[in-house]
């Protein structure tokens, strides 16, 4: 059977089937592509152009709040791995191992970092003497190794791109304070650059990071109903101070192993604003983050039309992300579907008759709608169309998560709904993992979280029946 | 023997030792540490500030040039360094190499990249048929792994950081034209930013890239007399792209290789700035890149002073780089040493008796000058001082390096200098390489290049006295 295309830009039906549409449109929207190296990928000026534009918005955050970049080697000496025994068996089996460096064979091999938890905190702990010395708030924007064998463009690479920031505390007051500012930090960017709705929440023992004492996340719910970890806060207690034996004094003189947390967001996020917002036709970036927020398309031979769309140009080129299409070869409406494939937000068509009576055709790329604008206008109406589709994408998102919420006290109706149409299921669970093991063997579904506005409610777990206390959120997910 | 300490900071000599002075104030103003891997580094949060500030400026240019930024993947596969004969052998005995991979032995080894002109230049083949897809216009920020056994802090280590351009054009001279830009590029950014002068030219044969057909760099002269090898910008020719048997159809449907080019700038840039401005005393950082420009020191439990300090630095603060010493249990003479150690350009020292009178002590980092200011002339001085700071510190590492730039007709005399005071000799040489093989043999220094504005001359090769043509520059280098 052939597969379903979009009549205006050749892309698979996101409607029939999600997974072949978001592998169609990052490639032919030249977002990223497969490396030659198993489980890689090679995002593309297109894709990391997105990524510069998360970075510049969460690194304002993460400095606003006194958090200082740093870089700490890519290697990792295999005996600090193993110092917290937790971290070191979940993260193993995922490991790119150096064993020859210089021609020789080394004595101890290196881990490619998969998280560089170990590495800092040996130098944290030789930083450090007393009370004075802490707090330490230092993030790092790298690269990490997580071997996979399939690539799942953005969502799931061996190598992917990050921010890990790594705190320490005297105090677990503190470090909690820490562990919610960036899971509130996360969400302000999911929210405001991203249009993304999520829900935050605690994971559950057998979700939460190796190593950590406590999980905390931002799910958010993708258009076939399957969750997607969108990022990660954990309150790490003195699990890894313990280990590696790191103490400072307090004002007491007495010795404290500090307070520890770490908190990620990764490339993979790119892979959610993708799949939350396209349609049938493509890509639909909301206007905070698109590369390029406005094109202007004069209609090719136009040559009034071409000198109006370069004044326009020229006065906004400063205050938008813009670009203007002057390519002469290609039909007005080939050009017209490539940047409604790309995403573009908002798009100006102008034709000669159009730049006689000075005005402009704009089309909106979320709804699809064209009105006709004089140009006198465009100053006051482009900055309320982009704001426009920034707020009406995020509230879409958020309408489409709540009505794919569902609140279930049967297990037959959670089966049911797993094995139909998914989503979210908001459902008491007794915290014990047999059952959060027997869910996830009858509909692949797993604990998400316990969302933080989660009730202390009298209910019955969803399996056994027994007594439980919140209802958790399940999913399918990533 | 005890080393000598200064007095103020206790930062050993510069000028009795640069080296030991180097390593000492790289680790004691906290700018780097050793990392527990052999070779590697880490870099700290005052260190990696520079390292943006860089970033910052030079990814302007790049990104005004129209070069995009992407990024590629980690790994490379061994058979993709092979392919060009003089890349391999170049980098081999420097590699970094994965053999496992999630727990299994790996079929194919794969290097971490010492650079990616391979993995890069297959997806350029993949991702080009004709003219229309050139010219490729790519840079990256990323790590790199060259294995090291000893680590010289930011200026030799096994993994560094870098920015790497990698251009594909149609023709040889709009290749040249991107080489040339980039040389450029990064003689504005040493020059404005880092305040630092150098010498443009061209690499011998011996010198060059492995895989170029031509190395460009800039060279800057250390305070020892050493030269800096401070970037490079490579013309490729065709070598890659016939060796990845890659050709795209021109206007007339020829096929033809396209011709490449490549650029780096690294944070070996930081070991650089360090060493040329930094004095027995400690860091002089430039107001451009300093991480802190201007420091507000009130006298502890001088409260008007503390007063005054708080609302100079709210004036201030979205202006410049600020930072408000309020630590209470130090003495002001140990505040303005660590000040003094770390290389703030600017220091404003109030007291209470100052602050009666509104007006404050400004201290200038580079020639230890103080004068006193009233607070309302602060927002007419404090931009003339730190533009005098920036520009005087250019000109006088452009006087050290003329004045240590020696013309020489002598071998004698070549080998006295380089066994004395060092610094840059402008030489003839035949361009033989067994002549520069001398050389190096009898004097460590090495051809650093041939200068741009090099002119034509009759001259005799320094070596063997047979015709030259061009004085060439020598040097020893780090």
């Amino acid at each position: 059977m052939k597969p379903q295309l979009s009549q205006k830009t050749q892309v698979k039906s996101r409607s029939a089937d999600l997974s072949e549409w978001y592998n169609d449109i990052v490639l032919k929207a030249q977002l990223a592509d497969y490396a030659p190296v198993k489980g890689c990928m090679v995002i593309r000026p297109y894709g990391y152009a997105l990524w510069e534009s998360i970075q510049a918005y969460l690194d304002k955050l993460i400095k606003d709040r006194g958090v200082k970049n740093a870089y700490f080697p890519l290697f990792v000496p295999m005996h600090y791995l193993q110092k917290e025994k937790e971290h070191v068996e979940g993260f193993s089996p995922q490991l790119a191992v150096v064993t020859i460096g210089g021609g020789e064979k080394l004595t101890e091999n290196l881990a490619v970092r998969p998280t560089s938890e170990t590495i800092m905190y040996d130098m944290y702990r030789q930083w450090t003497k007393s009370w004075r010395d802490l707090p330490i708030l230092i993030n790092q924007w790298c690269n990490v190794v997580r071997w996979e064998k399939r690539t799942y463009l953005f969502l799931r690479t061996t190598e992917f791109l990050w921010q890990e920031g790594h705190c320490a505390h005297l105090t677990h007051e503190e470090s909690m304070d820490q562990v919610i500012w960036a899971l509130n930090a996360y969400e302000q960017t999911y929210s405001d650059h991203l249009a993304m709705y999520g829900i935050k929440g605690v994971k559950s023992e057998s979700e939460k990071f190796a190593g950590a004492g406590q999980t905390f996340t931002f799910e958010c719910l993708m258009p076939n109903g399957k969750a997607l970890q969108a990022c990660t806060s954990h309150d790490l207690g003195q699990n890894f101070s313990k280990s590696f034996d790191w103490s400072v004094q307090d004002k007491t003189g007495a010795k404290v192993n500090p307070w520890q947390n770490s908190w990620g967001l990764s490339t993979r996020s790119i892979g959610g604003l993708i799949m939350v917002h396209g349609d049938d036709n493509g890509l639909v970036f909301p206007p905070n983050v698109a590369p390029i927020q406005i094109v202007i398309v004069p209609l090719p031979n136009h040559d009034d039309a071409l000198r109006l769309a370069t004044s326009i140009f020229n006065d906004f080129k400063n205050q938008y992300r813009l670009e203007l299409d002057t390519v002469e070869d290609e039909t007005a409406g080939y050009k017209f579907n490539q940047w409604e494939m790309k995403g573009v937000p908002l798009r100006i068509e102008i034709g000669n008759r159009e730049a006689a009576q000075n005005q402009v055709t704009v089309y909106q790329r979320d709804t699809g709608l064209k009105q006709i604008i004089s140009v006198s206008d465009l100053v006051s109406t482009l900055p309320k169309l982009l704001n426009s589709i920034q707020s009406n994408l995020l509230a879409k998102h958020r309408q489409f998560t709540q009505d794919s919420t569902h609140i279930v006290d049967s297990y037959e109706d959670f089966k049911k709904i797993m094995s139909t149409t998914r989503g979210f299921i908001s459902a008491f669970w007794c915290q014990n993992s047999q059952c959060e093991d027997q869910v996830k063997a009858d509909t692949k579904a797993t604990t998400r979280c316990l969302p933080l506005d989660s009730k202390l409610e009298d209910g019955k777990c969803i399996v056994c029946g027994k007594p439980a206390t919140h209802r958790w959120l399940f999913a399918q997910s990533y």
